[in-house]
């Protein structure tokens, strides 16, 4: 156990030569976070949420009864290590006609599971093409969507209305469920979150990239049972109506009231401030950096990680993915 | 000069090694060809005409303003070296949705002209990802259409019409034209055919994917004043409506009318007889094995080439691409 963090901390830990990590949830936050990661270890599972249901995913589901392509694409991406080009191409998104808006690569996999037995070979295949450094599974294959119960009691389908829904009606998510609620995890991300020796929740979105996972019957089991320590990354800002106001602790809570124990043993929270600029562009939009609150974390068996993790080119706060990556490769040790 | 077409006719000439081939066409036609003939030499430019405007290459010219990618797309796959998987995926058509019908291959140039400076950079970068074995290079550049005028006097403006109103109209066509008539060829082409020891037009759909590489100003001019010999590769079947009750003469004679000087000096032709179930299934769309009218061809320059070139396996009466590449190839010597 670590006991001290400290600015440092990277260096003072012997790192594991290329440990097995899992990095659970989807969105553009994990698949900054996997730009980083491939660089220290060769042993990466992403294990991403297939409950979107918006933009040029939510059409190919729609009109090709498939799953959603855009989040694994997106860490398909960010793990390939194929020539500028070829990731320049699945990155394009199309500017005209009945494709405007549309990702290249979503089209690629929708192409690829077309000519595929099913959706993760079809993962497996164009994985091959984009000479992937690790792996990619779809947390379930089972045709899933999201609903969230807001605490005006109002319930909401479908992950892309969310947001929109709960500024429409000035309310909040009080928690998140999968329709159907009976899906199958993939076996192989089972597999793989029992033979990790580390496991990463995000960064990213709460309510609509990570918890969608844990909301798959026997993921949180698997990461619970695993002797993997699991790290919670928490966001740097709270997302508008999806966690306004939320603190670090008001994140990990919601984690595991999803999860129903308790499968966090370190919670990454940036210690850098956010500068004037970076704050008012956010702030147009009701986000604030989030609070780290760790006298509530007092009770729990959490260790905070603090430590600079942003990304000074960035004009936005983000993860800068080589800090991030750093620290969390370090914390491979067993837990508990 | 060949004066004794007989069927061991390949055997009995040597072989230039890595002959310098130009293919000149469009549609299925050429991309049966370029299989054979890569086995054969490396040194292949299929030159492709981008007069298209049918299906779903016509889609993607309305809707995205770029040229026709079909028939480029087509000669790609035929010459490419890579992997059968992504060859599968490239040929690829879309079931559902929107994009029903719609080649994923298509898609692919669409998205790599999206992020290139030109469509000729596209085709060249998509050629690189599939392993292209020689160069597939569009005729012109220019945003250009066909132009049919039928033998009533109507003129039908659109490759993909021609056929529909002829038949509607039950008139033939009598010329075609380039709407805009003044189109420039592309350098490399014109480069290709300077320096090619064999010239080959076809086999193709006459009107729709030879003809309109030669209403190319400077391309009927290169292909006269190269020094390699010209072959024209006829079709075995008529093509209703666009061909119909065509013998290899008239076939001929189209490509001269519309090249203004005798570009051809060898006519290849099927020596095979069609039979009976292959027949049947042409005869009830108005299609009939294409008549050899030796004597037609006496008053000219031209050799003709019979030989047995059907494919066996094949339910239709197409060209054996082997048979037929090994023909054609034989013929590297210098013309005139």
């Amino acid at each position: 156990m670590i006991n001290n963090p400290v600015k440092n901390f990277v260096e003072k830990l012997s790192i594991k030569n290329n440990p097995k990590v899992v990095v659970v949830g989807g969105g553009t936050g994990l698949s900054v976070l996997l730009r980083g990661l491939k660089k220290l270890t060769p042993n990466i599972t992403a294990i991403v949420t297939v409950a979107d249901d918006g933009g040029g995913s939510g059409i190919l589901r729609q009109e090709m009864g498939m799953l959603p392509p855009g989040d694994i694409r997106n860490c398909m991406v960010a793990l390939a290590e194929v020539e500028p080009l070829f990731s320049e191409l699945i990155n394009y998104r199309f500017t005209e006609g009945s494709l405007k808006g549309q990702s290249f690569g979503n089209l690629f996999l929708a192409a690829m599971n077309g000519i595929s037995p099913n959706f993760e070979t079809a993962v497996h295949n164009m994985s091959n093409v984009l000479k992937v450094r690790g792996r990619v599974l779809p947390v379930t294959v089972d045709n899933v969507n999201l609903e969230a119960t807001l605490v005006n009691g109002e319930k909401v389908l479908g992950e892309s209305r969310i947001p929109e829904v709960a500024r429409e009606q000035n309310s909040k998510i009080k928690k998140t469920s999968l329709v159907p609620a009976d899906v199958t995890p993939l076996p192989e991300a089972l597999e793989a979150i029992a033979e990790a020796d580390l496991i990463i929740l995000g960064p990213g979105s709460l309510y609509t990239s990570i918890i969608p996972n844990l909301l798959v019957k026997g993921v949180p089991e698997a990461i619970y049972t695993s002797k993997a320590p699991t790290v919670y990354v928490c966001n740097i800002m709270t997302q508008p109506f999806e966690t306004s106001d939320y603190t670090a602790y008001d994140h990990y809570k919601a984690i595991i009231d999803h999860s129903y124990n308790t499968i966090v043993d370190y919670c990454v929270v940036n210690s850098t401030s956010i500068d004037d600029v970076k704050r008012d562009k956010y702030s147009k939009e009701g986000s604030v950096p989030v609070k780290v609150d760790r006298d509530k974390f007092k009770d729990t068996q959490v260790q905070i990680l603090e430590a600079d993790l942003i990304n000074p080119q960035d004009p936005l706060a983000h993860h800068d993915t080589e800090k991030l990556a750093k620290l969390l490769i370090s914390i491979c040790k067993s837990k508990r």
